[in-house]
């Protein structure tokens, strides 16, 4: 593999200190940070790398969605401003009965681009066919967390669940390192207790972690009460589940105290998903209470179904903006930290932070390279600030994963978006009629 | 001028029907737009007009933004995440004692220069030193409504005053039309009623509107009722403030019922700016109830200080996503409505609805082209979706204002943003200490 050599990036380095560090040089190596010095430092005879000049742009650590099912990219925009029962019963579960392993893989690629694109480079995905996402993720060069969605209702859910700790198994050491297995039970309300039991069992024995929905909506918690006399968190805590780690919970929307102090104590990986949240009408998750308990919290688009797109800095906005809103208060959320939950705390949640998350000599070089020179980012009185209140993904210019360029200049370098869209376009004659 | 054929765009028309064209084609005379074909109707001899491949384009109404203080760019992300008081009396305006008025020049010029390329083409301006506000508007080329910010506290108050009386008739018919001047009283708390009386008197003499902040904090609304024994709509409609055409009526958070019908009935232009509300904490406007009241209801960006972009496409998301939260229910602020908003609701706002605001023979060609090939905006299941839900900014490519193109192919054509960045760099060397 070729040795990188950035230079003059204002490096927004995410490290404990939170260092932003005006004009350094960035050498990458295989697949990790080697290097990392401020312009004043930087060796005297450079080593031999290819370089990128990035004067006047933006390192940051490649960000991190913490919760998607990147398929449904394929259902963009196909049903909006509906109820949840009809969007669901009507429009997306009909839609997905017809999917088939090649519609998932070529869908992952599109929900990919995109995130590549917009500077994400790791994802943790529940879905259909998670060997077709597994398959996507290896051809593309991307991060990520995979996980087959598991729902007691689907015939044969038993003979899945088998298939998928299976896969778990199998696939967790493919792709050198860059694809890590998870198991994906979709929820409490849609798992019985002797499922969520196997689940809890097969992680162990592939030594995985666990994927699932917690507390999305209000109803959920109201019939989990109902039912189990139990909030969801205080069931699967009760169960083990929450023995396994990493487990990472996507949305915990509706939390009680005593939850938070749950999801704290177990170290549970929480993912905040705040433009589904609002466009599904769910509710408000207690972040700015989950990061004074010193949660482990990362951000999720969710699905392009609910969302519509895979932004994570569009997410971090809405972070930042959505709980000031409802804490009358315009100190909480504060830039730092919604930058924080888009990087370091997504890699935390999913159990990947000895890796990724900063841009530190020794992690994996996952690493982004925004173009500041423009009017909406200037001027540039505050960089993190700038990343997170005014910036968009189409800033994103070079992106590496692994050492390796996903995107140069804003061209992709493993993907060919002209032949994703050809497929795509061809498959939908068939899905949506 | 030059005649312009935009060829195969999707065109968003934004006219009554809603429609939108899968494949049309659209003609530019002088400051016109004089045709809209769709691709089955259009001329078998096209006009003679330099033609635009837009294929794989969306073209849509230019973005109104109906609320900003432009110069404010020179103060984005200069203090955030901060409680009001401090951030206003420690950074905003001790800042904003220094400015002078070839600072408002440049800083107007930089929030212009990014509001072309995120497809706005005009804007709402209330700020000091309104005729370097102006004259950078005409050399920019794009269209705006200024006033002068009146605030009683300030010295001089009554003499500049009566300037800004003068500069709204003597500016009033400069830039073609482009130009619209108002009246800028800050807002009912910081001007006392002898200071409106005038102000609505200047409005009558001199034939222009009003552009006013309204009801922006819960605070402000408990102060007035203390004070008049009424709420700040109460106290404007009894003045007769409200009786001027047009008003826009910035923010309008805290609403009673019969708030919402006086505005209403008195056909005042709201200016709903939620990535400012959200920020600062404002509150929720209650736009679900005014849009269903049919109150005229625009959206804007509010200054960068508190935003800390300029970007409509944005506002119309963050609209479209606050309500359905806060109102619990996922059907409200459909993608349509935030579209609307975003263009003809502003115009409309802005009693420039008979000019722009919607792709239409005889209206003025102020219109957006967006390049739609890119993974976030595929597959295009509603395209009007994508534009509210998925699309930003930077997916804009080219613009046009009264027939003239200010950005093809994202080069700015009348700025020179290198200057533009240069000169604020130097301004701000004495600004910031």
């Amino acid at each position: 593999m070729e040795s990188w050599l950035i230079r003059n990036a204002t490096v927004v380095t995410m490290d404990d200190d939170g260092r932003v560090l005006p004009e350094a040089d960035i050498l990458i190596e295989a697949t990790e940070i080697a290097g990392l010095w401020p312009r004043s430092e930087a060796p005297q005879n450079p080593p031999e790398a290819r370089a990128i000049d990035a004067a006047g742009m933006v390192a940051m650590p490649g960000m991190i969605n913490a919760h998607t099912h990147c398929a449904m990219t394929l259902l963009r925009g196909y049903a909006d401003d509906m109820p949840l029962m009809p969007w669901l019963e009507e429009r997306i579960w009909p839609f997905e009965m017809k999917l088939q392993e090649d519609d998932v893989y070529w869908g992952t690629l599109l929900g990919i681009a995109e995130m590549i694109r917009g500077g994400v480079t790791c994802f943790n995905d529940m879905y259909h066919y998670f060997e077709s996402t597994s398959r996507a993720v290896l051809d593309s060069g991307i991060r990520a967390n995979v996980s087959g969605v598991l729902l007691a209702f689907l015939p044969d859910a038993k003979e899945r669940l088998e298939r998928a700790i299976e896969f778990a198994k199998q696939w967790k050491d493919k792709g050198d390192g860059l694809l890590v297995t998870m198991l994906g039970p979709h929820a409490p309300y849609t798992c019985p207790n002797h499922l969520l039991d196997r689940v809890i069992e097969g992680a162990h024995e592939a030594g995985v972690g666990i994927h699932i929905h917690v507390s999305e909506t209000a109803q959920e918690v109201t019939d989990s009460q109902r039912d189990f006399s139990q909030t969801p968190v205080e069931r699967l805590k009760d169960i083990g589940l929450l023995d396994v780690s990493p487990v990472l919970a996507a949305h915990c929307v509706h939390l009680t105290d005593s939850d938070i102090a749950t999801l704290v104590e177990s170290q549970v990986g929480i993912s905040h998903n705040p433009g589904s949240n609002m466009k599904l009408a769910s509710g408000t998750a207690p972040i700015p209470k989950l990061l004074e308990a010193n949660a482990i919290v990362g951000l999720g688009t969710d699905g392009a179904a609910s969302n519509n797109n895979l932004d994570i800095l569009e997410e971090a906005r809405l972070a930042a903006l959505l709980h000031k809103l409802q804490a009358d208060d315009p100190t909480v959320v504060a830039a730092r930290q919604a930058l924080c939950m888009a990087t370091r705390g997504g890699a935390r949640a999913l159990g990947i932070h000895h890796r990724v998350g900063q841009i530190k000599p020794g992690m994996k070089a996952d690493l982004v390279l925004l173009d500041f020179r423009l009017p909406h980012l200037f001027p540039r009185h505050d960089v993190v600030s700038h990343l997170v209140y005014a910036a968009r993904a189409g800033d994103v210019r070079t992106v590496f994963v692994n050492g390796r360029p996903l995107m140069i200049d804003r061209q992709l370098q493993t993907l060919d978006e002209d032949e994703i869209f050809g497929q795509v376009t061809e498959r939908l004659k068939r899905l949506v009629q």
